[in-house]
């Protein structure tokens, strides 16, 4: 990632000139054209984000940058309350109507501070021949700061258990099903090592546990952590041996706080105990980096590889075999982990910039603040954005400008202890949320590669982020006169259809979860990323370690800072019709694998696929029409909420998307029907099975029809 | 009930002065005003009905009552599709823009015509001594009606148990405590027989499940289902002895159809097995009339009475003892059920009047048309308002008007299976109901006698009911210069203060169940009732026999038809907050009871009552202000459904109100911490009992403050 490029000064004037243009095309677009409904759509978004644009700075974003990374800001700590006071004077003084400081008191995880974590290879005599370290070596610069908390899982069990080790890979379902089902592998009792990467490590966890493991060590391997030809920081972007990646090992399935799912962390609210919350593990968890893994592993005579693609990239020899379980070592593992759960006060500061016309419908744009320890990428490049947007907002509404609808920005705190200020939230203003939020749109870390721009929203959403990307010049080295669409485009084509660039689906791990999974309410999020084809690694390689830095985004990643002001957004009620089309036909084709039982159990797909795009809606110019439209098109993403939710996960209430059952990163689309049909072949009783099969698919037909008739002016 | 006295010709006259002038007052009434919040919530009712009152006329009512009667008109059966076709056909004539049949496949239940149902007494060497009737002597006129089926409990399970027979007098709850605890009777392997009244069928047979009964038989007292000094019908309106009261008895908790909770019973729908449906009893049961009961009851040696308060009228000798079941008789009781559970299509007729100003805002009024037999007074007294409002409607439309707000007018089919037809229509619309629909007025029988007025209703519209009688004339012998409202608070003062009329809690047992409970639409019904402090009786004698015909209506119940004129409606959200006041006090009241335990298990009872009242709405002019305004206040209802729903009750979702867990009929108010209290004191985790009471309580608080949130302008 040497793309850099000098920066030329009069970018700045491009840019405000471009958007100057951008604003009045806007305009026209925001005006109500009878024929085509898409142009009417924009009515829904107050303010595109483009409107304010040309008031956004770069030199703000360095300031914001440096400011909020300067120190660690955990949740539930002194200094991020701290700053959360500092961000709510700030918006205050660049104008908001308010900005308030909203707490709950939630279940927080942290390190025993008398008796650190760490993971020992125990010889036959029982002696500790190997000790893991307890931190991570600080980066230059850094070595006199306090409170840098060293690299735990948090929500881990306490305990010390020893045992066997076996190696998991990546500790997916898939590699479960190796080791169980083809290398005959039994988990039960032992500790496992998974490598991180592919998926969110709470699901590792939870792999582990119905393995029956006894406890489970994360750590970070080269092959995912490093990319080939670049330094270690702070020479390169690279993860250094002695660094180590922080995480939450829950799984929540979008509960919020552990003790409080559904209500609102309050002082009323009644907390199951810690014991009965929602997805705590009940096994030890301890993460470390690659130097520790490579003595441990190398310690217990490498790990066994079924094949190729369980080989990381440590200098550790690889065994065809049955794992470490089943080898001669008479040497086992012993974990030390000694975490604490506390309930501890967190803090979101909630701005609101009321609306001139509408001011009960709300655009919200929230990010978190709360960082593992600096971070300079997760969260600040996105909290610099939302910083940066509110004081341009502010100064608009200074100059006499109020935007049509209600915009409430929102700073959250805890996201990285499983999205709990973001849904503590959610669950306290549920009631009107669902009734008045427009959308919802999330900035989180704003960069996590500078290759491309990456796009996760809800289909209504595409073509409003496909036609303002075509408003903006690529910031990209080589695309000088191009626009943020063309580069895009070129980077990172649609992979079935060339003619449009990449959107993902929404899946989870970030603070737009309750609003868009529980509430219904369009969302999307937009990052800068690498470049998916060539770059192998996980997320970056330093995330959610002591070496993510201002200093790593100023000298590596976006030395400019022009790719965070690449944040851009937009609804078309077709879009939903063709993605609808596009997901039907692959869960058809998933089942389709199962020709035979299909016929057995005479399951047959119904027409999923409503006209949801066909319905005309006669719009005219009175105001209260337009409203009554626009509240059609709010609710068209509600009306695929059953409140019923899916099976066991009843926060999960979006019926075309979930986060994976298997990866809480990655969106799953008829999440129902999907995880009726996954690994059904094993199911002892094959009738209920395809049952199951059946009921998720009348519920997926029902409600794509059901919010098809939303779209209808009387019932 | 011989309070008939003659009709004078110019009632009409009087009527149509009185109602025009009650029209002009309603005008005033829907104008804003700054100052009292309770009239802008007249702009919330498009049209008050009275708008329409005027055009109401007798004969219509005359007219439908008698042509919706002639014929039994069971759901399910040929006869009330064609009665389903008839309606839709006038409805159309009456000018309504649309009125469709819509239809689910849902699960019914017939008598077996080969295998008819009855009880014997079996003597100790086997043989059947008694069998109780198999049918009902038809009323005069009605003996060559084919097509009436005998006396059934609808979803009984089939069987012919065999056993000693326990009487249980009600069948309630605190009977069943009365016979374990103080009377030491198991009812376990046992037949238990129940006087009708009280509660709702259905709990009756819960709570003999509940107690391990093999069956269960109900029957109707004199004490219940007869009126001193009045003669059976025909020569009077008390039920013959050869009647017996039909009905379901399911425990469906707002399912809908058994067999697809939470989803319409459409063609696509998946539906569980008939043994895994919701609510369907697993044991016999089976209703007699009195004359059966006596012989049967005389057979047995009488049944035991632990006091006077368990004798019913029946002239059959009691026992102060333990019950048939430990009484000297060698005799048994076996029971024949050949009941049949089956798949069935069902017709609502659903009628639309498009809104003039927002066409996407809904007044529904609904009634069911389906009928045990002939229906004369349940449903008729309904259906027949129901469609003279259509007709009275569609004239209005026909000269030009069109009310501001879309009114949907719906029959209801299956409302006597459990509420079918309004729940499957519910859930098939939910997501647009939930978004457009302002309130739900129920049409069920319009008459239980004809003493004085009967809503139940929720909060909101309290204000708008006692307005609204005061404009009318009380149809009452006695009160001829004054207006309903006066006679109905002479005749029934709330019992707490006698300064109104008394308004009940919506229970369940009507088809406003799935509109309010589940889905939060306020909503209300209005019925002529009989005297509440004289009348012991249960609903009205003849309730679900045959004996309901046209003649008994006429003849005796209103032969004027002019209470059939009394069906009025209308919001104020100041009543709900005093209403919540009140309820909260009551629930502080019963847990004060247990005070020890309160201070021994920290339970405390926060500040539930918040100021739902004392927000203030600022009010422009402006129609779209207006429109959120009005959204706020059809919103209020909705802020008190919890997608969780009550412990398991997930369709009862108001947190506010529910169906009683102990008498489906009634409502209870905070039910979740109702039920929570309820014999707490025999719960034998005594900590985990009231941790449920605390977790409860905090649901309360946290849903008032959410309700009272929705008011407010900006989150």
């Amino acid at each position: 990632m040497d793309e850099q490029r000098p920066y030329s000064g009069c970018g700045i004037l491009n840019w405000s000139k471009k958007l100057r243009k951008c604003k009045l095309k806007n305009k026209l677009l925001c005006r109500l054209n009878t024929d085509r409904l898409r142009y009417a759509l924009c009515v829904m978004i107050p303010v595109h984000y483009c409107a304010s644009l040309r008031l956004l700075l770069t030199s703000n974003f360095l300031f914001y940058s440096s400011s909020f990374t300067k120190l660690p800001h955990l949740a539930g700590t002194e200094q991020n309350l701290l700053l959360a006071k500092q961000i709510q004077g700030q918006w205050k003084e660049f104008g908001l109507d308010s900005a308030e400081l909203v707490h709950y008191d939630v279940l927080l995880s942290y390190p025993n501070e008398k008796q650190p974590n760490y993971i020992s290879v125990i010889d036959d005599q029982g002696n500790e021949i190997f000790n893991t370290s307890l931190f991570e070596p600080p980066p230059h610069g850094y070595e006199n700061v306090t409170d840098i908390l060293p690299p735990y899982n948090a929500f881990s069990a306490q305990g010390m258990p020893e045992a066997d080790l076996v190696y998991v890979n990546y500790g997916r379902t898939e590699d479960f099903f190796k080791l169980e089902r083809e290398m005959g592998i039994n988990c039960t009792g032992k500790i496992v090592i998974a490598r991180y990467g592919k998926i969110f490590r709470g699901n590792k966890v939870k792999n582990a546990i119905l393995a029956g493991a006894q406890g489970i060590i994360l750590y970070s391997d080269p092959a995912d952590y490093c990319a080939p030809g670049v330094d270690a920081y702070p020479d390169g972007w690279n993860l250094p041996g002695g660094g180590a990646q922080r995480g939450n090992v829950l799984n929540l399935n979008g509960a919020g706080d552990p003790l409080t799912p559904g209500y609102p962390a309050k002082e009323y609210t009644f907390r199951y105990k810690i014991n009965e919350g929602v997805g705590i593990p009940k096994i030890p968890v301890h993460p470390i980096g690659y130097h520790d893994a490579e003595v441990l592993l190398r310690a217990m005579g490498g790990p066994a590889a079924p094949d190729s693609s369980w080989k990381g990239r440590l200098n550790v020899p690889y065994n065809i075999g049955p794992g470490f379980a089943g080898n001669s070592s008479t040497r086992k593992v012993r974990m030390h982990v000694h975490a604490n759960n506390k309930i501890t006060r967190i803090y979101n500061v909630i701005g609101i910039l009321r609306g001139s016309v509408e001011p009960d419908r709300y655009i919200i744009l929230g990010g978190h603040r709360d960082a593992w320890v600096f971070g300079g990428i997760d969260p600040t490049t996105g909290a610099a954005v939302l910083q940066e947007v509110v004081r341009s907002f502010g100064k608009m509404k200074m100059e006499g400008w109020r935007p049509k609808r209600t915009i409430i920005f929102a700073s959250w705190d805890a996201e990285e202890f499983g999205l709990l200020g973001s849904t503590e939230w959610a669950e306290e203003n549920a009631r009107v949320l669902q009734e008045r939020a427009v959308a919802y749109i999330n900035s989180d870390s704003s960069i996590e590669g500078n290759y491309t721009l990456r796009v996760d929203c809800t289909p209504l959403l595409y073509k409003l982020v496909y036609n303002l990307t075509k408003e903006i010049l690529s910031p990209d080295e080589g695309y000088e006169s191009k626009s943020l669409y063309e580069s895009w485009l070129e980077k990172d084509p649609a992979s079935e259809n060339n003619s449009y660039p990449r959107i993902n689906k929404l899946g989870s791990g970030s603070d737009f979860e309750a609003y868009f999974q529980r509430l219904g309410i369009a969302s999307g999020r937009v990052r800068y990323t690498k470049n998916r084809k060539a770059d192998k690694f996980s997320n970056y390689p330093v995330y959610h370690t002591v070496y993510e830095t201002f200093e790593l985004v100023e000298k590596f990643y976006d030395p400019t800072f022009r790719k965070h002001l690449t944040i851009i957004i937009p609804f078309d009620c077709r879009d939903y019709g063709e993605a609808l089309k596009d997901y039907s036909n692959r869960i058809y084709k998933l089942a389709k694998k199962h020709e035979e039982q299909l016929k057995l159990y005479t399951v047959s797909f119904g027409d999923h696929v409503s006209s949801l795009c066909e319905i005309s809606v006669s719009i005219s110019h009175r105001p209260i029409t337009v409203r009554i439209m626009n509240d059609q098109l709010m609710f068209i993403e509600r009306a695929f909420i059953d409140p019923l939710g899916l099976p066991g996960r009843k926060f999960y209430r979006h019926v075309i998307f979930a986060p994976s059952s298997h990866n809480k990163y990655a969106g799953e689309s008829f999440p129902g029907i999907y995880d009726a049909l996954f690994d059904i072949e094993s199911k002892v009783d094959q009738h209920e099975a395809w049952e199951e099969v059946k009921r998720q698919i009348s519920i997926a037909a029902f409600t794509v029809q059901a919010a098809a008739g939303t779209l209808k002016e009387v019932a």
